[in-house]
């Protein structure tokens, strides 16, 4: 029900992805009669199946509301579809919960309801940005303020975790994110975390990486803390919608032909935040998958995080993070 | 002597600066010889006359060099052009200090050599952004790194007061760089910094500013602790040269005629980062005037640094300063 688009994003996604995905079942958390809305034009596939069968819906009452806060939402909202989604995943009846709601509450309702890791005391959110040669993932991104070195190196294990089990690395390239490339540069945190993963066998640690080379492809995973790399993701999506916008307004104020023929230059341009190929946040160091869709994505967008969230509970990231994380704590 | 393009970019601006400015005199610290050669075809300026009168060159044995440590070259440069214009700032020779050598250099020396401001430990560095309705000015980028709040809330006063003076802002929209909008959210530093730029009526605070909104201009001066600067800054840099770059390389890969087309909207997509109009980043809370000129500028870059050194000896910044930060020691 969340999101900026609720059930019209993400019902036509649920449909596609059953088309696609033959072994996979849905159960659909909200508000039945605009589920069932939604899903009136749309209970036929591509290919003229209905999907009801893999598909059921569960009418929830209530609806955590973008005003909510998520201390409030927490205890009063768990009748929602938010809450009883993730109670699904804690239930053992679903493999993983996908939601386009508030990160805050999210992460919440998700600490609650599925619990952390041992070790861990909030979830650490993780996603995929485009670079020069593919794709580079940052974490965490906005709930751990204040880190010390060992928690950039949980965010280190957990993400390479993450990183083997769904994008199918072997050894993912893991960077730091730091003002210099230079060894001895940077704040306490970081300086206690260069330590930390250059010592731990485990990691293919390899070294700095400043905002400047965040998107050129020389590491597969950049560790940071969730202030910094929520400022970074934030000022570089800002930015490339500012200099889009900025491209198609001095296209328009030139002769329309101009503008008719710079468009695929744009549509390119675009493509480089396209929601469709990067969309889904994994939040990593709870006892179950979790996946927040982005508040704006589209159906297509929504699509991603149910491939995100499935590639995870497929490849049990869960169980492989808590191996890594007691692996810490033991000394290995 | 500094900056990729040393005194092939330096020289060309001075000559034009002097020309622009004739109650200005330039004192040219560096290899004496270098500087005869670059200046030889220029030593007339546009209107014809010769500005030699008004510049002086100062020979120094010593250079900097891009592999020399700070720390090291503070012991043993001291008859370099950095340490030397540096020393004629502190002995009133000069009114300020322009350099594109590096900036951790830059900063050691001035700290030796001019001294801090009572109350500040590091200089803060502080450099102005575009926005789609002016420009933006960051700070800190990158010395002060483990801040605390009343280190942001001296960082918000020092760079009022250069807005004050060298923008002419009267009540420059402070603002404070954080993950969320709403009250409460943020790290330990922020959160103590946000109640003291509240309750400090010398300043127009406005809030909290995310990243996505940096480019906005929802505020003029956005603080925070140098380590996120440094990141946000060249997330922002790094995001918009890569957009460009592969906005040309979508445009080439078409025919000729296409990428001619569109030749007018990457330029304008250049003027977003163009130098000439936003080079030049001020050491804040030294008891002089000193501006980092970017080691990439050329020498359109190099003489906007030499116009915003000018504006802060002009309105004397350095004296400002000291007065906003002695009215926080004493509780105005």
């Amino acid at each position: 029900m969340g999101g900026d688009l609720g059930a019209t994003a993400t019902v036509p996604a649920v449909v596609d992805f059953l088309s696609g995905n033959p072994d996979v079942q849905i159960l659909l958390f909200g508000n039945e009669s605009e589920l069932y809305g939604q899903l009136g034009g749309q209970l036929r596939d591509r290919s003229g199946h209905l999907p009801s069968a893999r598909l059921q819906l569960i009418d929830c009452p209530q609806r955590v509301e973008s005003g909510d806060r998520p201390a409030r939402a927490l205890r009063h909202k768990r009748e929602s579809s938010m809450w009883r989604a993730l109670a699904a995943v804690a239930e053992g009846r679903a493999a993983a919960c996908v939601s386009a709601g508030e990160t805050g509450t999210l992460m919440a309702m998700g600490t609650t309801v599925l619990g952390t890791l041992p070790g861990i005391e909030r979830p650490a959110i993780c996603t995929a940005l485009p670079t020069v040669s593919g794709r580079v993932y940052l974490l965490d991104l906005g709930a751990n303020v204040d880190c010390g070195g060992e928690t950039l190196h949980q965010f280190a294990r957990m993400g390479a975790a993450r990183l083997q089990v769904a994008e199918r690395l072997r050894e993912p390239r893991v960077a730091l994110l730091n003002i210099g490339a230079e060894a001895g540069k940077g704040n306490r945190a970081v300086k206690a975390a260069a330590e930390l993963l250059a010592a731990d066998v485990t990691l293919n640690y390899v070294g700095f990486v400043e905002g400047d080379a965040l998107l050129r492809g020389h590491a597969d995973l950049v560790v940071c803390d969730g202030f910094v790399g929520n400022v970074a993701l934030k000022a570089i999506e800002g930015t490339a919608r500012l200099l889009i916008e900025q491209l198609r307004a001095t296209g328009r104020s030139r002769s329309g032909w101009r503008s008719w023929v710079a468009r695929p230059l744009f549509k390119s341009a675009l493509g480089f935040l396209d929601p469709a190929q990067y969309n889904g946040a994994s939040m990593l160091g709870l006892r179950g998958v979790v996946v927040k869709s982005h508040g704006s994505a589209d159906s297509a967008g929504f699509g991603h995080a149910l491939r995100v969230a499935l590639a995870e509970a497929r490849g049990g990231l869960p169980d492989r993070i808590a191996a890594r994380l007691a692996a810490v704590t033991s000394g290995h």
